[in-house]
């Protein structure tokens, strides 16, 4: 490491002020290194938009420079833009065997896996970028194989802890490396950069272990199936699962897409034990008694897509819940979710199932992945840094974290509390916050269950050249169409609008009809079902790509 | 009472399987007997609907039958219908002091309170209808004046409870009347029907007194101006801000219409008592020094129109919140509300304000006026009828009421578990439900904060009479329009429909540059501004009231 000081910044282009979206970047001297590419999904108001991903105009134009990209952990907030950030900008993905694992089923979705340079790190991976000397150390959350990430450099050093809590029981021995963490933090941090999530919640994170002695209880007390939904990434939750599932000689099967193809990453990487004898198919659910039955499904957060929802109104072909089942909510809803959540559950128990379900950890079957309070105190306390940026949270967390910042002998005025875009720049150790860089929302068009093409969209772009609405007036509880759809085109035309019309007609109530029938239609799996019959047809007869937004209105 | 047994028969047409829009009807002999008749909001697909009220067809069908309607207590969910219901058929209304204050504003509003009978009743209250004797109990709940129902007949006796928690030590000295309703029980109870808000939470609910402690704290500790928001019904909870503001020599300033009113009526008839130097008046609160003000204000649930959102993005006239003030939200946001409350959280902080909020009782500033667990097992245990019927919850609730009364001994089978419209028939004691009326929902359009012209709608006729669609594209964060509306009209014709076009896109850009110019754009402002501008001018020009849909796009 030569005296040289280079210039050195650091910024986010998601994840500050939102959850969700994640994108950090460290800049020292030539040299750019990205954390994570996540992404978030739109709200109510942006109609028509799938998903929302860091604008990265700033990091095109210096791509240049960009050296690597990072990821911290396999959830979608931090990995799910990471097929559009290659096809942008191709450089080196260092991330951990499991991480790697859920990468790759996007890329091989994106047909990107072969041009993609894959690098797989651990916990004692040295990594040497420019001036940077990248290493790593092991947290606890709620996927396996996470790491926090060491940068350093003459400058000073700079620790990124990706998403954590403290875990001292954790289900699957994957225990936090304090040791390495007191030992950074001696050798001495500039800047810390830790995740903000629960900083309003006071005390420690409950431990895994308490979910998994509570669901040994009520896989003993059930007569018949038991029914768990949880997040497929989650798999230490998912191994208690089977463990509970063992001890009451119950078999498994597994619903959703998602959920078979994270627990195969998981069992073939050895992240996952599952005995020979327990897995079956959903079709062999009905030959066996219900008392040697388990489920795993997909779903926790209500989404209409997913199997819990599905088997909540009847529609999951070969499995039916019955009365006296037990069904788990093995997740605390997600802000925003618990109304889509409370109506499963109600749904669950017109069908006779004993629920088990609560926000946070009320149920006894959730323990959140983030660290509340005195986690992050520790946190600050073990790599007590110079400065402080709290990152991963909306405005109001990072403002707490401030606080348990200066409660553990941060200087006060040392915290930066900062939007996207906003830069730190550090210069003989001493940090400033005077500039901004562009930041802001790219929006993804067209990824749905299955679907990988996609257009990435901006605000002036979609507004300009091309959507189409799609009015459809519809009884919210029958699926019935109340009349005719209605289209209106903006910024995109073509010379046979009126018989197009007809044709978008014509496969609007198709597409409502066959939901209807196999009484299928959620609100939202009919809106995704217009958009992409629509869309599909409208590339067919015109080759154009406008924006589909369909508007269901129930009255 | 004579040994005549006439039929008796028991429903709802509002208020189970949903929280709001409460109606539950006694039925003997010949006399109907009402209680409640309240609304309820629509979800985010019911497009254009302002409120919900209970379909009332089987009522209007017999209503040479109805002898009164009996309100139990003052919130929304029971008194929300009740201009609209004696618009249809007038009878006379019985409710307590407070109740009638709260109700006579509505109807002043609408211009009915010279015709209305309001029959003012306390808990000693004996009223005679028919063969019915109908007496009362005091119960606790977050609002004043609260009370349950016993209904005497020679078939027996059906008792109410209203909304309820059991709070020993409640702030207004309101106790519960619990050795009347022992004696109630202790005669003997044929049905019970009980609210099941809190069903799902073990334990007892918190009292109200450990609110006016942590208030009395942060009052003393806040160095500069404190703002309270809390629900104008709350009167218990208000007094406590007096105290607390009291205590602190600070003198109180009411903001938004409702906290005005309400306070007003509670002063009025004796259930609020504020000392004579207390009240100012908004304007004179720069005049003062800030460690000598307080503000009372509506706006707890983040309601776009109310006071709270409008400090948090500095648009209320004549009063700032600067750095260093207290903020309390002193009420739980519904659930439902929790986004668009963390929303004006994160302006807060960003204004530099402390604020203290979090959901349930999480903040000390807040506890459920509705009984936990053991609360509703206490009512069970005090009354313990034969026959139980949950009421005034979302399935999942009732389904957990059930449970909680199987577990203090009522018989399994005699729970139960109705939807609005299905009918309890009791003969010889023996109660069954075989049978159902007509049931369901009434839209009420038109109705915005000074509007009181307002229309009944029901789903054919909207579909097929009229609608008038606005299509908004507007970027969500500068308001700005994107390009021009787009209007779709449905079963609403009119000759002219090129010049009302034109005149309605210039009144929609009118109404839109408003809010902007004076950033007072939230979205949900934005959506009811355009639609009473739009159903004032459609309404001027045709005569016609199409139901006016603002459909605001942000791309």
């Amino acid at each position: 490491m030569g005296t040289n000081r280079n210039s050195l910044s650091v910024y986010a282009l998601g994840g500050l002020n939102e959850i969700g979206k994640n994108m950090y970047a460290i800049e020292y001297g030539n040299d750019i290194v990205l954390i994570d590419c996540g992404n978030k999904f739109p709200d109510e108001t942006l109609l028509g938009i799938d998903l929302i991903i860091p604008d990265m105009s700033y990091i095109i134009e210096n791509q240049s420079r960009v050296r690597a990209l990072i990821l911290t952990h396999g959830h979608e907030d931090h990995i799910g833009g990471v097929p559009f950030f290659l096809k942008t900008i191709n450089v080196p993905v260092y991330a951990t065997r499991f991480t790697l694992g859920l990468v790759e089923i996007k890329l091989k979705e994106h047909r990107l896996l072969r041009e993609s340079e894959l690098i797989e790190i651990h916990s004692d991976s040295e990594v040497q970028i420019g001036d940077m000397e990248i290493s790593f150390f092991k947290v606890n959350h709620s996927i396996p194989d996470c790491l926090g990430i060491v940068f350093n450099m003459p400058e000073g050093t700079i620790v990124h802890t990706g998403d954590f809590k403290f875990d001292l029981t954790p289900a699957n021995n994957e225990r936090p490396d304090i040791h390495k963490m007191a030992n950074i933090g001696n050798k001495g941090v500039l800047l810390l950069l830790s995740e903000s999530t629960n900083a309003e919640r006071p005390g420690y994170t409950p431990s895994e272990q308490m979910v998994g002695k509570n669901l040994e209880q009520i896989f003993t007390q059930a007569k018949r199936k038991v029914i768990v939904s949880t997040f497929a990434s989650n798999i230490s939750r998912i191994q208690q699962v089977v463990d509970a599932a063992e001890k009451t000689n119950r078999k498994l099967a597994l619903l959703g897409r998602s959920m078979m193809n994270v627990v195969k990453v998981a069992m073939d990487r050895g992240y996952l034990v599952i005995p020979k004898w327990m897995l079956i198919e959903a079709r062999d659910i009905d030959e066996l008694p219900p008392e040697r039955v388990t489920i795993l499904c997909t779903g926790s957060q209500g989404e209409a897509l997913a199997a819990l929802s599905r088997l909540s109104t009847g529609n999951f072909r070969d499995v039916e819940i019955l009365p006296e089942d037990t069904v788990i909510l093995a997740a605390g809803p997600i802000p925003g979710n618990e109304k889509n959540v409370t109506s499963i559950v109600d749904n669950l128990y017109k069908l006779g199932a004993h629920v088990i379900y609560g926000s946070g950890s009320s149920s006894g079957m959730h323990v959140s992945g983030h660290g509340y309070q005195e986690d992050l105190r520790l946190m600050l306390t073990l790599m007590k840094p110079k400065y402080f940026i709290p990152i991963h949270g909306e405005h109001r967390m990072l403002h707490h974290h401030r606080m348990l910042a200066e409660s553990v002998g941060i200087e006060k005025g040392n915290t930066f509390i900062l939007k996207n875009g906003d830069v730190v720049d550090i210069e003989h150790s001493i940090a400033r916050s005077t500039r901004n860089i562009p930041s802001g929302d790219t929006y993804v068009d067209g990824v749905d269950v299955g679907d990988m093409e996609f257009v990435l969209r901006d605000r002036k772009q979609i507004s300009e050249e091309g959507m189409l609405m799609a009015i459809i007036p519809i009884n919210k509880h029958d699926k019935k169409l109340l009349s005719d759809p209605e289209f209106i085109s903006r910024g995109f035309v073509d010379q046979n609008f009126t018989e197009l019309r007809k044709g978008m007609n014509r496969i609007t109530k198709e597409t409502i009809n066959e939901l209807r029938d196999t009484d299928r239609g959620s609100w939202n799996l009919i809106k995704k079902r217009v958009k992409r019959s629509l869309a599909k047809y409208v590339k067919q007869h015109t080759k154009k790509e406008p924006m589909i937004v369909p508007i269901l209105m129930d009255i």
